[in-house]
């Protein structure tokens, strides 16, 4: 099965279908661009809804559900929304088929035509703020704090599985504020809970930041972004938490009665991670053998492997298994017994590899006799005879290791990757050469950041915060790479997905 | 506020909308038919999806998500599919808006219209038996216990807020096996967790039994279908469960191998329930002063109300209400303290009233000096002092009660509104003055059912199972209402909605 693997160093992009593929997160779709999300893969955003949908509840989110299709004219009323979301969207125009005139086939029944179109959600702003209006009259009924788990669609033209594709499942939160402060305040409580659940969660480090004015979304004031830097060098924007000012309640005309009887619009937020995460997971841990899984993001952490061949082995084995397994789910262990027969242990070795189970145990008539069973981890592919007692505690010990070691390599490699650059020559050559983060001065027009990305294809992730800036020794002031001006802070340069 | 409810005895469909709307559970969306499900509302959702989704995954269902597009030739492929399906759906025809010919509001590009049309999914059994053809080759590769969590489409004329929506949620479990007993099994497996799904988390008695042909979902060879009965008296489809026998392996060519090398066909089943159950919650427990929940499914199944005038009195009802709180989280209770100083207790008291909240737990001065507390039940409306010392437990049993209370008083209702009849004019004299359930005899044709539907309304809502038919006392022979001619046990008849 993992000969099905091409190698990073042979084809990272191939090595990636690769390993979404055999590790049966995802498969193609008869339609083009969009993705089946298999159960191993929706299992890990099941994890991740739950490890995101705890925090957003904690911090006094609730979820609610906003409809699918939004009426053509929203589009137009935030005008820098127009131009950043009605360009490529899915149009309904027509609510029914008949047969076709040659008597074969579909068509849309021309009787059925929309008064006016609709449009497949691209993302909500519109529709909610809308809604908002309605909802929203006095102080009393603000803040409002909510969260949709939804699919939304965009017309992509180069799509790939779970990074870049037309249909796609995330959260999109949406709330609304009294103050500009208070609203602020929301944007970066977010950002804290991105950062989060990449670290703790996915085990992904991420630089924190703000986007320059021409990456930002389209309606914000200002978007904060989390960066994480994939096994090949390229950057990858994990999640993104918007300032949205008034603009969208002034659009919508949201306004309300504050403490002095006084009309304001409505301070609004929104913020969204997606399925792409998944992709982020896979190329920041995976290894030419396929899918390697944090922890705590498995919901098999550790899988048992019975091994016989005669009946009175197979009693033996299976009666141990099934202890370890009492045992390792009273310890709060997500472990499962593979206890098929129609496929052989080396084939089920194999396939729990390439699915990147962290941990494997493998029991057989000796290990029975001796009270030992084989531990492997997946992360380091070691393997260790361990003994049967104290088990539950070796398992839940190792399962934090691998948590902790993804961790900890990812950062170093990170690090590794970050380049602090002087010169344009130099930025070049280690776009070129080496990849990665490349810290640089910028003068903060949108010119050279264009001229940058026209040259280079390298982008500005992000102008860090100010605890991220003074971590990468990125807040001593400088001079523009090619104006000169200027610059009180390096900027987070990459080539990015 | 309950002042704004219709009462059932006035008008039972605006006494309908009327709860949904002030009880904060949804919301009408600018998209005509298309709903907004408002925190209240998802969160009753989550609760149900948390209970059924732990039924399925028990027995041995995994989660997946299949793309919200259709292409339009897929539609085609299952002949009594396309009758069913086919008709009143949304027709995504392209890909790409632009600015309008007169320089204002948007249109879709005419360069962007799509070579084929997508469909948005009424239902997916199309595009995930075209996916099982590619995934099925050997007998090894079943049984698939798939169930996917979505959004769905049909282009409803006449829409009711959660009953019948253009857009909704629900479940779609999609499965394949070797054999058409584990089919047929499976099936009989789902309609089980249906069941007990409908009685034990939203105490809503339901009556088990397969449809007749006409009221077969479109490429089913059997729909089993769970039915309740609303307090108007009219009967709703709460879910239901399909045998699929072969014809979408058939029309999709999903073909395995065997164990004794023969290529056969997989046997399929699908199954589904969706917000309307939502709707059907309300209709089966509220009354004139809003919602009542089922304990098992509020996420707030206790409030405390904090009474106070002066400081040093609300130090101290505070100190006792956080205390009872504490007490009874560790209990388990959903415990919410509204300590919120914006609004009155009064103002209070009446907002959870309306939001069905099953407990409500008053707490002044003087019941902190007397070591008392008031609790009021939701279902009954009645109030009783009690004593602060071993309140978790009497919450907890008063909570088992209000469940099982429930569930007991809507199953007297439908038994005192099922009526066997045996003859033609006592059953449109039944339906006219009391409604329910009516059990008759029905001699089996598709004819005699359409002439009873067309002259009174009623449909066969389901012939009962076994089990059910003799605990309805419905399995006795007899003969048809109006042909005379025999059957072996009567049918349930309705109006429904």
């Amino acid at each position: 099965m993992a000969d099905a693997i091409t190698s990073r160093a042979e084809d990272y992009s191939q090595w990636y279908l690769d390993v979404v593929l055999n590790a049966k997160l995802a498969d193609y779709s008869p339609v083009r661009g969009s993705m089946i999300i298999r159960p191993n893969g929706y299992a890990l955003w099941e994890n991740m809804q739950r490890g995101l949908d705890g925090m957003f509840k904690e911090t006094g989110h609730e979820n609610a559900y906003f409809p699918l299709f939004i009426p053509e004219s929203f589009m137009a009323k935030e005008a820098e929304h127009v131009e950043g979301f009605a360009k490529e969207c899915a149009v309904v125009t027509h609510s029914r088929l008949m047969v076709g005139e040659n008597g074969q086939g579909l068509m849309p029944d021309p009787a059925s035509k929309l008064e006016e179109n609709l449009i497949v959600r691209p993302t909500s702003e519109t529709i909610i703020w809308n809604t908002y209006a309605k909802w929203i009259q006095s102080w009393r009924d603000l803040p409002i704090l909510i969260n949709q788990w939804a699919n939304v669609v965009r017309w992509e033209m180069r799509t790939r599985l779970f990074l870049r594709t037309m249909e796609f499942l995330w959260q999109e939160g949406h709330t609304a504020h009294a103050t500009e402060a208070e609203a602020m305040e929301e944007t970066l409580k977010i950002l804290d809970i991105y950062t989060t659940f990449a670290q703790d969660y996915m085990a992904m480090p991420v630089i924190r930041g703000v986007k320059t004015a021409s990456e930002r979304f389209a309606g914000a004031v200002e978007t904060f972004c989390i960066e994480a830097l994939m096994q090949d060098g390229k950057a990858l924007q994990a999640g993104t938490s918007h300032f949205l000012g008034q603009n969208f309640a002034k659009a919508f005309d949201c306004t309300f009665q504050n403490q002095n009887n006084e009309l304001e619009y409505a301070w609004a937020t929104s913020w969204g991670v997606s399925t792409r995460l998944i992709g982020g997971l896979v190329m920041t841990h995976s290894d030419d053998q396929g899918l390697i899984l944090p922890p705590r993001l498995a919901t098999k952490q550790a899988v048992i492997i019975p091994i016989y061949r005669k009946d009175d082995e197979k009693t033996a084995v299976m009666e141990v298994a099934e202890r370890m397994v009492r045992e390792l789910k009273d310890a709060g262990v997500g472990v499962h017994l593979d206890a098929r027969e129609s496929q052989r242990p080396g084939w089920k070795f194999n396939e729990y590899e390439v699915q990147g189970v962290p941990l494997r145990l493998a029991l057989g008539p000796r290990d029975v006799k001796n009270e030992k069973v084989e531990l492997a981890r997946r992360d380091t592919r070691e393997k260790e005879i361990v003994p049967q007692a104290g088990l539950a505690e070796r398992v839940t010990r190792t399962l934090d290791e691998i948590q902790q070691g993804l961790f900890d390599r990812a950062l170093a490699f990170r690090q590794e990757m970050t380049t602090p650059v002087d010169s344009y020559d130099a930025f070049q050559e280690v776009l070129e050469e080496k990849g990665g983060f490349v810290l640089a001065h910028w003068d903060g027009t949108a010119e050279t950041e264009a001229r940058i990305k026209d040259e280079t294809k390298a982008t500005i992730r992000c102008i860090p915060l100010e605890a991220e800036a003074a971590s990468l020794s990125a807040d001593e002031p400088g001079e523009d790479l090619l104006t000169g001006k200027p610059s009180s802070g390096r900027v987070v340069f990459a080539r990015a997905y």
